[in-house]
């Protein structure tokens, strides 16, 4: 049994009803994997420590104490690809870069890729995250070192759909008995995916007990190809070949009318919002604050580094407030603690794990991330949540808890040589430039 | 004689032409606040630092040397109301936070604010602000001792006019001799200030041969306005009262159309793009691109922390970018060097200095910074102008230079104790929302 007490911080427990206050001055509590306590006395956190031996205690005065981050839609192996091919044409993009390079990565650069992203996502406070990419069955042991918690996405094309179901039966066993690590089953796209190779990709997850994740209405692009084929819009088109419900994660829905956010509510679905993707690639807005009236579980997401390009779930809330904002015209659209919501508490639906994770209350999942407020740009404090959506940073994040287990402390990761990840990564991607010849 | 040798770094001159690469292997040297060596050759630094006695060397081998980035508009002290009313309506936001707390501060918490407000900026590479506020008079003395590069702009509206060209001369005779200081003349908005007073504060600032800086089309609101008032819009107001040169500088212009690009461009006006205080507040998407593609003068700034919430250049340079390839559909539009550029090259004319500030050549001002490259976020480097604009961040800089000074060093502001900042901030803060009854 390992204990842990967050002591004397400002905790956001994510938990309010009504009118209570959003954060207090409080600690807490973790025993194994579990917060077992969050209180305002001193009194109740000072007997937990004397009644758990070698109980570790982390000061947090001047820090805020928060539910980890969960980041719902990211190809985290893609961080290989940062900045390879930007501000051109995505065709081009495409045809001459992405693909050429994805071709001639083998299942260690895909591993070695993703321990970059993971290490990107640990320092800036993503505790959780749902991947989708290749060989994913590959990537549990790197998954599953680096401490995180993860759904990994075996994602395909039709040309590629046998062997990823071959890949996703070995990931769900190599995940088994890793509570950290679920598998689910990942069909790219509703128009680079027949209907009935999405529906099978669904049969699959229903056998096996999997989640089910797709891009969906992600630009206009692909909205006249659904149209051309299908005679109608994508979400539509999932919907009547019954692939959407709570199990179901749709990344984007850029573009969606009012009749399918009211389909997306009533099937349970998590939608995915990438909002600096969706910027960057010149998709389109998505209409978040409807979804949010609406009450579709929206959750926030940083899409793959090649197309944001990087892994930052603090820029997202802000992007995705903003974006709000300025696109409804109205300051008052998707306001701070909705959109830290949506990186926490929303979040938990897509990983399987609503109620217990994304919030702090006794009894739920211990992802809980230290925030030190000792930053010029985080001071004066007036309004604590707002003062962390809209000016906290990934590197203000110090202190990272996964599964009641510390994972980065003063902003280092445990157990990683950062500098020989660098080489490593810089070598691989050299090796590969070379071999495509560019 | 001070020098000064950053020593192999990726140098980014921001000074390429034709075919050249925009970065390079190389060192750059100073001499009291002047760049007197930029060099690709090992054995010209050799020769640099063995010819100046004493001189100073930092190894930037995994670095990037980069200008100093240039925030031309900001209200610094406003840190003070960083997050003090966030999510409510305009009306309510001036009327029952803004103004009252605006009404209760003293020179000295002005003082104050801007000494946070520049504690940030430089830790985020910012070397150069354009400020618009009021008592700048009385803040002479503190940018000066924080090192910082500055245009003050003595900001008035009617009611203020007279106290506020007191105060611009009393700055003007504070600032004399202090060569990174400079003052402007700076009426708050057509909408706000008569065209009577617009005009006189442009005879003051002609006077006294100081640059001059206003508001201008920022909110449809004002549109509307400025049409009643005057029938016509705010930037053909301006330029019909014969306001617009090279000496003058307009914050925002997100509401101007094709002609007054023109007249933008004609006139050698510089304006100040706020992009994130734009979406935040919701006033609406400036048309970057078609200004840009005019040949305007586009600078990059952060507008002040009431509306922002945080003095960040390098997510000002992300959300003008992602915003403009949004709000065009076009992933082409306003690519990394073209936003690096409104940091840096062109933010120097609202300095003063165009040609000599934001660029690294020989001759040029010694204002300069080095990023640090080894973070998660930053690796694998294939295109460094993308990594730093699309993933670079504020913690990322490491050294700072201004004026041939090392005023950063290791993320430190020297001599400058920021808890004890931060704790006179809290206590300024809390004796003025008591003042005001909140």
């Amino acid at each position: 049994m390992t204990s842990l007490l967050l002591k004397n911080g400002f905790v956001v427990p994510m938990t309010v009803q009504g009118e209570e206050p959003i954060s207090f001055r409080g600690s807490v509590g973790v025993v194994d994997n579990r917060i077992v306590l969050v209180t305002r006395s001193e009194e109740e956190a000072a007997a937990f420590v004397a009644s758990h031996a070698a109980c570790r205690v982390i000061d947090c005065s001047e820090k805020a104490i928060l539910p980890g981050l969960i980041n719902t839609h990211c190809h985290a192996a893609m961080t290989l690809q940062r900045n390879h091919a930007d501000d051109i044409p995505l065709m081009a993009w495409l045809n001459d870069h992405i693909w050429p390079f994805e071709a001639a990565q083998t299942k260690e650069d895909i591993a070695l890729g993703m321990t970059l992203g993971m290490a990107e996502m640990l320092l800036g406070g993503i505790t959780s995250f749902v991947d989708m990419y290749f060989e994913e069955d590959f990537c549990v042991e790197v998954v599953d070192r680096m401490g995180m918690r993860a759904v990994l996405g075996c994602s395909y094309f039709d040309a590629t759909i046998d062997k990823t179901l071959s890949s996703a039966e070995r990931a769900v066993k190599a995940a088994a008995g890793k509570e950290r690590i679920r598998i689910s089953v990942a069909p790219h796209a509703p128009y680079t995916v027949s209907d009935e190779n999405l529906k099978r990709g669904k049969r699959f997850a229903e056998e096996h007990g999997l989640d089910y994740m797709v891009h969906a209405a992600e630009t206009q692009d692909e909205m006249q190809q659904v149209a051309e084929k299908y005679g109608t819009t994508p979400v539509r088109l999932l919907d009547r070949l019954g692939l959407l419900d709570k199990h179901t994660v749709l990344a984007h829905c850029v573009w969606v009318d009012e009749e399918e956010i009211a389909l997306l509510r009533e099937r349970g679905v998590t939608v995915a919002h990438n909002a600096q993707s969706n910027m960057k690639i010149a998709s389109g807005v998505a209409p978040v604050t409807k979804m949010v009236d609406a009450g579709v579980c929206v959750t926030l997401a940083t899409d793959g580094s090649s197309s944001n390009n990087d892994l930052d779930l603090w820029e997202e809330m802000r992007s995705a407030a903003f974006m709000q904002k300025v696109s409804t015209m109205n300051p008052l659209s998707l306001p701070a603690y909705e959109v830290l919501k949506m990186a926490t508490v929303n979040g938990a639906r897509a990983m399987g794990h609503e109620g217990e994770l994304g919030v702090i209350r006794e009894g739920a999942l211990a992802d809980l991330i230290v925030v030190d407020l000792e930053k010029p740009h985080l001071q004066p404090i007036h309004d604590l949540v707002a003062d962390l959506v809209y000016c906290g940073k990934a590197s203000d994040v110090e202190t990272v808890v996964v599964d009641g287990r510390v994972v980065v402390e003063n902003r280092q990761i445990k157990g990683l040589d950062l500098k020989a990840l660098y080489r490593k990564v810089a070598e691989t991607v050299e090796r590969i430039t070379k071999q495509i010849g560019m």
